[in-house]
């Protein structure tokens, strides 16, 4: 009789990190002889049976897949519609579970993909195809309960921080003659995490950045400018981390509500040039503004070496609870001490984590608004702390692996869903 | 007698590495026991007669320094008339080198600098008040003329190397059912070096890059287009460097022609949101769209060794001219061999620099307008290579420096030049 396999699949937006969490997963399962199948753009390749024989990747390969961003087996923005709403799709899933022998599932996402996780426990146990699922964390948004933090924000916390640190350097070196507002706009719809990590550049008060807009904090035109003014004429410059969620007080996104294009369509741009729009006709400042996008959630050649390690240790750990008989259950960053900082893994119910969103504290923002507090600075320094760079090959370049993929033979009929 | 002092100050744009030539210039100096100035905010403050005493700074401080990106001393957007129109700046800033008894007059910039530099050799002797003046090569844009390229460059080059590739193993892991198009707006308003610079993230034919728009190719909409659909629909996603000097066929700078806001004024963004439009209005492909701005050249923390060396190169060579006796000339880079690549530090003179653009040459750009060729790769590549990481803090930032940049005692009446 088959020992069974492991399936492992990668949801939603992925970070500098996530192929840390895969490599844990394969380099665990491989010392205790399990198979790990992966699925192909995550639940989408699980449902259309598009799997991948893990395999059939070298020992280097996985090794350099611990340092390469991305999501290695594709992942992909689909949410699972609830149990009532689409039950075919749920027996589906597990069809291809039990085809391929699949008795562990493991699914690295954020909130949608821990309720997801939780389903498909139950849903399995109903059809008589009892599966363990473990969900597995990761999110740059940082917004996950239960969890300390969320592996992949550490990354992006520390790519933000360093950003702003240097560019703040180049913009105080210029400010005589040239730019005076430099406005770096961080990803964050919903919550400021990000733009929190921003405030880590400053080592002490009065150091850039100087002025912090987090989604949290409905914008305040005439103080902003106001505060731009004080700064550029008491340092010379003024540096901006600006959140992409940030919102006026009638509640719209300040990236939407501002400006139109030529054929009156809202502009598709950022917060960034809508702010910088202001200063220069309110303040006549030359600035400048920087929107990295992507750039900051897969700049795995500036990771932080706790949030590679902790990467690294919730795949690890989701194996081992896997294999256990563990189910319906997420491995989560628990922080025992801040300093020194001390954390470890446990198993948390996935009801615990599923759908709820954790938001930035209010605690972590300055009374002003424009700042994080010393208890903000507290809880994310270790995140950002050591690094991990990727081992670079004779041309410049990092050696990011991309795998082979092979596929594995489907069993089922044909399957279709809407991309 | 006194035995004299010596003068440096940047700038134009600073870079990741201009900071390495300082330190040079400091380290070399030191050793030959010259003591060394430096003008606040570049040539603004050697006409106003603010200048640093350099000596107050720690050793600690200039081997950090090394490896701090901005411009430590300020440096400035500020372009001297020529003599015939503004004399009396000339012989303002002679009046500053003879009352501080400066003999040795380094100017590290781009190619307006090196003409200033030459023009302040040539009245100074006419005044009685002979000082040699080395311009020390530095830009981005690497578009000095006779070095073979500019500190500066290599790193800025490097960054968008590893962010290309980076971003595009995050786009592709999405693309399923995500992003399709990923467009990534680089620096070069003029040449398209950085752009090209872009192309080195693919290590072999179909890798990411797909596309790269340089400003030398006016830009063809449907051409473009079409390529953007080919490319996704062969792998599923494209990515784009594009230059922001990219233009259309009537020459008009696309960044400015394309869109205006609400209030009719052009759209103060890039030339990558008005692509990215231009791809959902036509094609209808989910977009994400990247303008690092000033993090591209400031970012010290992924900084090419090849670069930081040569950086260090031209300010020690600096010097070494200087005291002994040369003048009008610039050390500049040569390369004596591609592969293995092999450079060295000559003597060049500054009227052959001066006023002199160095395009990109028309054979590193791919017969179809999208791409580089193996030339461009066989000079870009040797410029990206290796690292040279700044020394991380317990808190998870780079060490970086800023100087006590303690102002000497003025000795002349005041001067008011314009900011």
């Amino acid at each position: 009789m088959s020992q069974g396999k492991l399936l492992y699949a990668q949801s939603g937006g992925v970070t500098a990190v996530i192929n840390a969490t895969a490599a844990a997963v394969i380099d665990t399962a491989r010392r205790r002889k399990v198979p790990v199948l992966a699925a192909r753009n995550g639940i989408i390749g699980a449902l259309r049976e598009d799997l991948i024989d893990t395999s059939k990747e070298s020992a280097a390969a996985i090794k350099a897949l611990r340092r390469t961003p991305g999501g290695a087996f594709g992942s992909c923005r689909y949410k699972l519609k609830s149990l009532e709403q689409n039950r075919a799709q749920y027996e589906r899933l597990i069809a291809v579970l039990k085809a391929h022998d699949i008795r562990w599932f493991l699914y690295n996402g954020g909130n949608d993909s821990a309720d997801t996780s939780l389903k498909i426990s139950q849903i399995g146990r109903e059809l008589g195809y009892p599966v363990n699922v473990i969900g597995v964390p990761k999110t740059v948004d940082n917004d996950l309960a239960v969890t300390d933090c969320c592996p992949g924000f550490g990354s992006v916390a520390k790519y933000t921080a360093v950003s702003v640190a240097e560019a703040s350097l180049d913009v105080e070196s210029m400010c005589a003659s040239s730019t005076k507002v430099f406005i770096v706009e961080v990803m964050g719809r919903h919550a400021g995490w990000i733009a929190a990590a921003g405030g880590l550049a400053a080592r002490k008060a009065g150091d850039p950045p100087h002025l912090i807009l987090f989604p949290e904090v409905a914008f305040d035109e005439d103080a902003f400018l106001a505060r731009v003014k004080a700064t550029v004429e008491r340092v010379g410059y003024c540096t901006v981390v600006a959140s992409e969620g940030l919102k006026n007080t009638a509640g719209q996104f300040l990236a939407e509500a501002g400006t139109r294009d030529a054929f009156g369509h809202a502009q598709l741009g950022g917060v960034a040039p809508v702010l910088a729009q202001l200063v220069k006709q309110k303040l006549g400042y030359k600035y400048h503004w920087a929107l990295p996008d992507y750039l900051q959630r897969s700049a795995r050649h500036l990771a932080s070496k706790t949030d590679a390690e902790q990467a690294w240790a919730v795949g690890k750990a989701a194996v081992e609870y896997a294999l256990a008989g563990r189910n319906a259950v997420m491995p989560v960053i628990v922080r025992t001490s801040d300093a020194p900082y001390r954390w470890k893994i446990e198993p948390a119910s996935l009801e615990r984590v599923a759908n709820h969103e954790k938001k930035l504290p209010k605690n972590f923002i300055s009374r002003d608004g424009y700042g994080i507090t010393a208890a903000a600075r507290r809880y994310l320094e270790p995140l950002i702390r050591g690094e991990d760079p990727p081992t670079y090959l004779r041309d410049g370049l990092p050696d990011y692996v991309r795998l082979k993929n092979a596929a594995v033979r489907r069993k089922l009929p044909r399957y279709d869903i809407a991309d």
